[in-house]
C-alpha cells in the first residue's frame, strides 16, 4: 500500500533555471535512473507552473522502458500569482474537490504521464474540508490517475485531521542538520506512530551546510567533517546519513542537477551513523548538549 | 444528538448595561426570535451573576409559544469575586460535581426555564476530573435539566481529555478576522475531526473590526470593505461571512442589543465567500501572504 | 497492572554527596520504610554512575524481610561523559535494545536486586524506535528483570508515540508550585487521559520554595504559608498537598536525606486542599488571576 519510491528522490524545482534542452533534460533523467534514483519530486507551481511541462517535454523523448521505471511525486493546493494563471489575484490555498481534480489533470497533461505515484497537499489549508478532499482523492484513484496521497509541511494536528478521513502515505517537510524542529515538535513522532513516510526537503539547508559562514553553520559543518573523514565520504554524504538515521526512514530530496551530488546522496544509504556521531551533529546545531 | 441552535446566537453578556425594563428585554428577545435567532448565549457569571436573572424576568412575561422556541446556552465553572458571592475569596475555577449541579440549578431558577439546551465549562480547569464531570453531567441529563454539553476556550489537549469521558457538542472560542489563532493551533482542526461545533465569540473583535485604528485593524477593514462593496453588504456582514466560511461551520455569537446589527450577522448566512476573498482577509490580518 | 509504589517516593540522586557509610545508608532506608516510604527513585547516571552502587552496598546489609518491602524505580537512556564510562565522547541518548538491556543488567548488579519495579526512559530520545524499545522491554519483563515501564520528562507527543507500542505506567516530570507548565501543556491532561501516573521531581523547586528570594518565590511561599497556618502543617507539607491535589494523583519524589523532611511530604497525603487555596498558590506562581 505504500508508494514505491527510490531511497533518494530527485527534486526538480529548479529545472527551469538549468537552461537545458529537452534532450539534456532526458539525459539527466536517464543518469538518475541508472543510479537508482527513479522517483522525481514535482509541484504544479514549480518554476511558475513551468517545471512539469519541461520535465514532460523530456519524458516524451524517452523510451517506454525508461518511462515505466519512473515514479512521479507532485503537489497541489497552492494558487500562485503568475503570468501563467492570470486570474489569480493573490497567493492562496485551494483544496476544493474542483481544484484538486483540475490540478491533477493539468499535471498529468504537462508531464505526459498516465498516473501520479504520490500526490501531496502542498501546505496546510485552513479551509480544508477532510471529507471533500477524501472524496476527490478517492475518485481520482478509482480513475487510475493517482496511486497514493499525502501532505507536505503539515503539523501533527493538521495531518491527523486528514489522516482520519484518508490514510496519509507521506509528509514532505524541511528536515536537515540545520533544521531540527521536526525532531522535537511531534512531526517525526507522528510519522513513526502512524506509518507516514517523511520526505526531507532542503536536506543540505539550501546549500548553507556546505557554504554557510555563520557560527552555527560552521559548527555543524565541522561535526559533519569529522564523520566524513572517519568514513571517507563527503560532507554532503555525512549530512544525508544523518537524516537517514532517523527510525522513521526519511526520504531525502535532492535539489541539484549535478549527478555527482546525487551520487553523494545515494552513498549515504549504505552508511549508518553511530549514535554519538549523530548527537555530535545535533549538539553542533542546537548549540548545547542534550538535557 | 447535536444541540438545535440557530445559525446566529445572540449573546447576552452585556444585558445588565442596557438599562432596560423587563418589557423592553422581552421585546428584544421577540425581535431576535422573529428574525430566526432563537438561541441565546449566557453564563452564570455575566453581569456579576445578574444577566440570567434579567433575562429570566423578561422570559416570565413571554407567551409559552415564545418560550418554547428558545434555546438557552449557558456556562459554569468560574467562581467570581462578586458582591453576589460573598464567600468567594479569589477568582478560581470549580468543575466539581457539587459546583456543576449547584450552578446549573441556579441558572435554571434565574432563567425560569426547565432545561438548558447546551451547558459549557467556561474555562479549562487544571483540576478538572473527567470522570467526575461526566458523572455530574449524566445525572443532570437524566433529570432533564440539560440536553447537551460542551466547553469554552479549551485547547485541543484539554478538550480531548474531556471528549474521551463525555462527547463534546461545542467549543466556544474567540475567532474572528482579528483572531486567527484557532485556525493554526489545532482548535478548529479538532472541531472538524471530532464533530465539535465551534461557537465564535467576539466575531467583530469587540468592535475593533469596525472602529479600530491600528494598522492591522485598518488593513483587515479594507479587505472586508472590498468584499462588502462587491456583494452589497455591510462590513460586519462580510466579517461574519468570513467566519462562517470555515468548514467546521462556526456559530457566531453577537454581543449587541441593536437588532440591525443582528440582522447584519444573519445576512452572512446566505453569503458564501470565494477562497481568494477569504485569503485576502487572512493576509490582511496575518500581515503577510500564505507560505 | 500498575506499579505498587508508596504515595511518596524517596529520591536518591544526591546520595553520593551525603558522605555516609553503608550502615548509615541502610539506617536511612530502614527509617524511610518504617514511615511507609518503600519506593526509591534512582537512575543509572546519578552521582556519575555511583548512586545505585552506594544504595546496593547498603541493601546487601539489609534483612531479606526489608529487601522484600522495597520497590526500585530506575532510569536509563542517557550516556554521560564520566570517568566511569571512559568510552563516552559526549552526552547523548541511547534507547537501543542493546543499551537498554546492558543498562538494566548493570543497575540490577549495582543495586544487588533481582527485579526493577519500574524502569523509565530518562529523556525523550529523538532516535527512539518504539518497536525496538517495546521488544527490548518485553524480553526483560519475560526474564523477570523488570515489572513496569514508563518515561521521564516526555512531552505528550513523545509519550503517545511510545504508548502505542507499549503502555506507559508513569511519566516522571518536573512539577511543583514553581513549575506550572505540566498543568497547561497537555502533560497532566495526557496522564489523566491514558492512565499514566505522573511522578513529580523537584516538588519544592529544588528548595527555592522554602529559601528563594525572588518576588515569585516569595509570593508562592506566602500563599503556602497561609495554607500551612490554617492546617497547622509546614510550608513543605502545604506544597506537597498542592501537588497531590491534582486528579492524576502525582507521586512526589523527595530529594533529601532528612527523615523529618520526608515526614513532611508524607503528612501531605492526609491533607486535601480546598480549591480556593489551590488556586491561591497557582495565582501566586502565575503572577495573575485565572482568565
Amino acid at each position: 500500500m505504500s508508494p514505491q519510491l527510490s531511497p533518494v528522490v530527485a527534486g526538480t524545482w529548479r529545472m527551469h533555471e538549468w537552461g537545458w534542452s529537452p534532450a539534456e533534460r532526458l539525459a539527466w533523467i536517464e543518469q538518475c535512473v541508472e543510479l537508482g534514483v527513479t522517483s522525481f519530486d514535482h509541484a504544479d507551481i514549480y518554476g511558475g507552473y513551468s517545471v512539469e511541462t519541461l520535465f514532460g517535454e523530456a519524458l516524451r523523448l524517452a523510451t517506454p522502458a525508461l518511462r515505466q521505471r519512473l515514479q512521479i511525486v507532485t503537489k497541489c493546493g497552492i494558487r500562485l500569482v503568475s503570468p501563467a494563471r492570470p486570474l489569480h489575484r493573490l497567493k492562496s490555498y485551494d483544496t476544493s474537490a474542483a481544484h484538486l481534480r483540475a490540478s491533477v489533470e493539468a499535471s498529468l497533461r504537462a508531464l505526459g504521464v498516465e498516473r501520479i505515484e504520490l500526490l501531496l497537499i502542498h501546505r496546510p489549508d485552513p479551509l480544508l474540508d477532510p471529507a471533500e478532499v477524501a472524496g476527490a482523492i478517492d475518485a481520482l484513484r478509482r480513475e487510475g490517475k493517482l496511486a497514493h496521497f499525502g501532505v507536505s509541511n503539515h503539523t501533527p494536528s493538521q495531518a491527523s485531521l486528514l489522516q482520519r478521513a484518508l490514510p496519509l502515505a507521506a509528509n514532505q517537510i524541511e528536515f536537515s542538520p540545520l533544521h531540527l524542529q521536526p525532531l522535537h515538535d511531534g512531526t517525526l513522532d507522528q510519522c513513526l506512530d502512524l506509518g507516514i513516510r517523511p520526505m526531507a526537503w532542503s536536506p543540505l539547508g539550501g546549500g548553507r551546510l556546505l557554504n554557510g559562514h555563520d557560527e552555527r553553520e560552521r559548527r555543524v559543518r565541522d561535526a559533519l567533517e569529522r564523520i566524513a573523514a572517519e568514513h571517507g565520504v563527503s560532507i554532503a554524504t555525512a549530512a544525508y546519513a544523518w537524516i537517514l538515521r532517523h527510525p522513521s526512514r526519511p526520504l531525502p530530496i535532492t535539489g541539484t542537477r549535478r549527478i555527482d551530488a546525487i551520487r553523494e546522496a545515494l552513498a549515504a544509504t549504505s552508511l549508518r551513523l553511530d549514535r554519538e556521531s549523530w548527537f555530535d551533529v545535533w549538539q553542533a546545531s542546537a548549540g548545547h548538549e542534550v538535557a
